[in-house]
């Protein structure tokens, strides 16, 4: 058994497709851990916007957090349409691909890539972080911790969706548990007290109000806590790895990712306004998150304290994994529609795609090294992305039931407008909040990953363009090529390579070239007995031995000079040249011997000219494989 | 004109080589700067054994310069012998291997190239060392300054032997001049003075004597003081370096190197002894070089003082070019009797062996990385190396003259007899007292380099036998070979591929690998139009089409179990597969998409069996270079 069979197991048939496929229940944690995972983030950022206002502020976030579910529900809404519409794959590329035209596709699509990318290194370096702020001792390690977990991630997810999906269940439903029953306790608690719950641990303090509550600080809380909706559009992107009737399975796990979602948040900002919990500034003494603030005030800090804080790490972590089963797959569909290379179309030995899977690790992996395994700044990145993929996939769909006309459609149109309305007011409300704060480098990054994915494009095209044949294939001037064999000294290796030079061609052209004062043995007289001698008796042609003594002594200009005096002077017939080459199965000798013979091959293979083809005549050094000539 | 010409010049036609040859003149600032610099620091190295007697250190300077110089003479005048024996260069290797057997020229070799690889980054980091003192604000670009001066001298030395010498002329000579100067003044000073001149600018005084001096003591000074030793081998490597009658001319070079080593050193002694200079501890407070100390107790520190003091920094950075000499030309030796691969033998296109002169620079540059380019605690190893291959060589000397047998040869085995026995003892003295610092890393470098050489050796010995041949070629079954070519769809490149495959060979195998899925164009229609039509029309056998459909989706494994199969089925003919390949001659580009094709041609060299040959048929994009099929 290989490395590679005992890190990613056996490769899976094709036969067993149907088998890899997900259900609702594997579903959510395969494809709603991002966005459940932002339960625990999203109102902490929201409160850290209100902190100016003191005691004041968690009044406000009941409000804020209404808004951000009112959004979640209608862009939901609009992509059940998507997922009936699209059930080969709805993501926000395909859908602005259909309906919008190219460009907007792309922008969708870098816009999306961007958002998955920055959500494995964020996801990964939160979770660590979380670990190293736990047991400082391993503070020195937190890269080395980063890359690990990426390391693993990418090997479960290269074994397959269905590894994948059972390595996620258990942390995903521990985290939605733990952050239920709290919510739960903390809800009986609060209706029985009347409004005014006593805390078992009581959170810090907030300062007395001093500022108001401006819009503009409203609107920046809102922008923050936009986080919470990254990780909505996963389900859209991944329909086909559903089981049939994948539409219904795939519309059933979205509407329990929202569903969780909501409820997990509506929970936590009524227990932060029950409770009158803020936030509190990160990195200082006394720091606490709100989370850890809400789970002590409703249940003391016992083991479910712990249980649950755990939980909320590795999802965390996990939260990655979300981008590691989209990143591909929108790879996949810009491979489709040539804007990738094709090998992103490929799917590998267990049914994934393994290209894209192996792209998304290296991306988070520079990321990752470049900040150091930290990149909390890189967060509000986030939500512009995925909002603007949000607005232009809705668009798109406004436009997808307009191109389909009738009276029923209507209906569709408005649900998918009033969508992509929402989420644009969103996208320019994070966008102008946030600018300063690091959303400016999407204006980096977009643009960026677009005209990389237009670049790619245009090459396809120029290459369809050029090689695309509508013609028969030519069945005149077949003669025999010509061959050329550069060779040394006369020895078994060349040998061989003249017999396969025979065996092609009547016209073969033995070329020494002696480039080294201290020269090569002199061929001319053991060329007479071994070679021309021999053919002569059997009746064959006697090929010609061409010495050339170039001045500079170099060896590959005067041969690549040689062939394309040949090849000039043959217009209409190929220029084969067979280098023989002996060839070590052990890896420390393969380097040495072949240098020339490589530098060869390269230099014919791009300064040769379009009728010039190069064979490479391998003679094995192991006795077990090596080429011996027909008994006489 | 390119890069490489305006940083190494136009190339050197063979006819020009005469050209390029030394003088004695040229030939000490070449071959003899290695050993000129010792006289800068060999005299502070024993001084600085010397240090715990005090004040009467100095008195035993004369002496331990005594015992230097006349090893130095006893060596001289058996390397003498050896140039005019060895007119081809006889190195440490060439006359232990003609002499005495394989190991111990293996062993001579691979202590010299220690020595030669060691004197580039000592000198380099010494020269280095001296400037950043000077000017303490280079401090932290140390390395950077080490590695630019690498670059510089592999430069200097790749454009060829003249351009060297012309550059090493003016400094040498300086040097030279400078020291010799102050040595004659001084030596003035002190003769009209009665011996006891009165120093200009007066030297630390040095405390009273408390210890006495032991032997062990003065065997200790006479080892660190035969680091002055190292570069005397210099010339007799490279005796084709010089013009003709080129004997008579290295030897005059190796006398003119080893007259002025003696006078500098034997000045630098004497006016050691006559002012009571000692040494002082490097890296504390108030250290002066002995040298310095010299020059300004004889002439003051006037404009003088500090040109010399320049020149020394000069000599010490540029000393390591000997090494560039010498190495190159060692290595070449090696190579010729199959130790080294044979690119070391080749003459580049300034008529320099580029490879050695690039492998030094390689080497010296991973010493000083790896030693941040501060390697003083390496200089013990080198007297080690440079001891060890004298010692080697002189015995190579007397077992030749044994050989020769006569009368006259009698003085001569006399003669190296006592220059082998004097570096024996050398050897052993050095080795001894410098074990623990530093000495003992030899036991590890030489007899890697041994084995390294062995090892190659014996790979190129392996090879030898196994490709040999003394047998004609064989002129039977010379049937043409069966050509496959694989194939994903039809278009232009593949056209081009299978009008080649048609004109070499009646029996061609186009194979399509349907591994995906989503599977590439089928291709059974267009090939009946395209292809089996036309030829059927034209009275040609039509290639057979075969459809792989593996279960796991790979491209490679099917195509090599296709083709092994067509081997085994017929086991006399050559299986040719034709990889047509689309071929961009922008860089950017055509990394992408010969990926599949590059794996795959790796795949059957390595896999496919002695049968298997490739066939590279590239396919131009780049219109103008484009295979155009012949018009119908």
């Amino acid at each position: 058994m290989s490395l590679r069979q005992l890190l990613l197991g056996r490769p899976i048939p094709n036969e067993q497709a149907e088998e890899e496929k997900l259900g609702p229940a594997t579903g959510i944690p395969v494809l709603g851990l991002d966005a459940l995972a932002s339960a625990a983030y999203g109102p902490e950022a929201a409160l850290t916007v209100l902190m100016v206002l003191g005691s004041a502020g968690p009044r406000y976030i009941g409000f804020i957090t209404g808004v951000i579910v009112a959004l979640l529900l209608v862009v939901q809404f609009s992509y059940r349409q998507t997922l009936a519409a699209y059930p080969d794959g709805g993501g926000s590329f395909s859908v602005a691909r259909a309906n919008l035209g190219l460009r907007p596709a792309l922008l969708a699509a870098a816009s999306l890539a961007l958002d998955y990318v920055l959500n494995v290194a964020v996801a990964i370096s939160a979770g660590v972080g979380a670990l190293v702020s736990a047991v400082p001792s391993l503070f020195p390690h937190t890269l080395s911790l980063c890359l690990a977990l990426l390391g693993l991630l990418t090997v479960v997810n290269l074994r397959g969706i269905r590894t994948a999906g059972a390595a996620f269940l258990p942390p995903t439903y521990l985290f939605v548990g733990c952050l239920g029953i709290t919510v739960l306790i903390g809800a009986w608690k609060v209706l029985s007290s009347g409004g005014h719950p006593l805390p078992v641990a009581p959170p810090p303090l907030l300062p007395a109000s001093t500022a108001t509550a401006s819009a503009w600080l409203l609107l920046r809380a809102f922008a923050s806590g936009c986080t919470a909706m990254t990780g909505i559009e996963a389900v859209s992107n991944g329909v086909p790895l559903f089981h049939e009737p994948r539409v219904r399975k795939a519309q059933r796990t979205l509407m329990g990712i929202v569903g969780l979602l909501v409820l997990l948040l509506s929970g936590m900002a009524w227990m932060c306004h029950a409770y009158g919990i803020g936030a509190t500034t990160p990195g200082q003494p006394g720091y606490q998150s709100v989370l850890s603030q809400v789970v002590a005030a409703v249940t003391g800090r016992g083991a479910f304290y712990y249980v649950t804080l755990a939980a909320v790490v590795c999802a965390l972590c996990l939260s990655a994994n979300t981008s590691f089963a989209d990143f591909p797959r929108l790879c996949r569909a810009l491979a489709l529609d040539s804007n990738l290379p094709a090998a992103f179309a490929h799917v590998g030995r267990r049914l994934v795609y393994s290209t894209g899977i192996i792209t998304l690790a290296l991306l988070a992996a520079v990321l990752l090294i470049l900040f150091r395994g930290v990149t909390d700044h890189l967060i509000p990145l986030f939500a512009v992305g995925a909002l603007s993929a949000f607005t232009l996939s809705q668009l798109g769909m406004v436009m997808h039931w307009r191109r389909m006309g009738g009276h029923a459609t209507r209906h569709f149109q408005w649900v998918n407008g009033v969508g992509a309305a929402c989420t644009a007011v969103a996208l320019a409300v994070v966008a102008t909040a946030k600018f300063s704060e690091g959303a400016w480098l999407t204006v980096v990054f977009i643009p960026l990953g677009y005209s990389l994915l237009k670049s790619c494009r245009r090459h396809f095209e120029r290459v369809r363009a050029a090689t695309e044949s509508h013609h028969p294939i030519c069945v005149k001037r077949l003669a025999a090529p010509i061959v050329v064999v550069p060779l040394r000294r006369l020895d078994h290796v060349t040998q061989k390579g003249l017999h396969l030079a025979l065996s092609m061609s009547p016209d073969v052209y033995a070329v020494q070239v002696r480039g080294q004062p201290d020269a090569p043995d002199r061929l001319e007289q053991r060329w007479e007995w071994q070679v021309a001698a021999p053919l002569r008796a059997a009746g064959r042609p006697v090929p010609r031995l061409d010495v050339l003594v170039p001045s500079y002594r170099q060896l590959v200009d005067p041969l690549l000079g040689y062939v394309r005096g040949l090849a000039d002077a043959h217009p209409h017939r190929f220029i084969a040249v067979l280098v023989p080459e002996l060839v070590e199965r052990r890896w420390h000798h393969f380097i040495i011997p072949s240098h020339t013979a490589t530098l060869l091959k390269m230099m014919l293979l791009f300064r040769g000219g379009p009728h010039v083809v190069v064979i490479n005549a391998p003679w094995y050094l192991n006795a077990q494989h090596r080429w011996r000539a027909p008994r006489q």
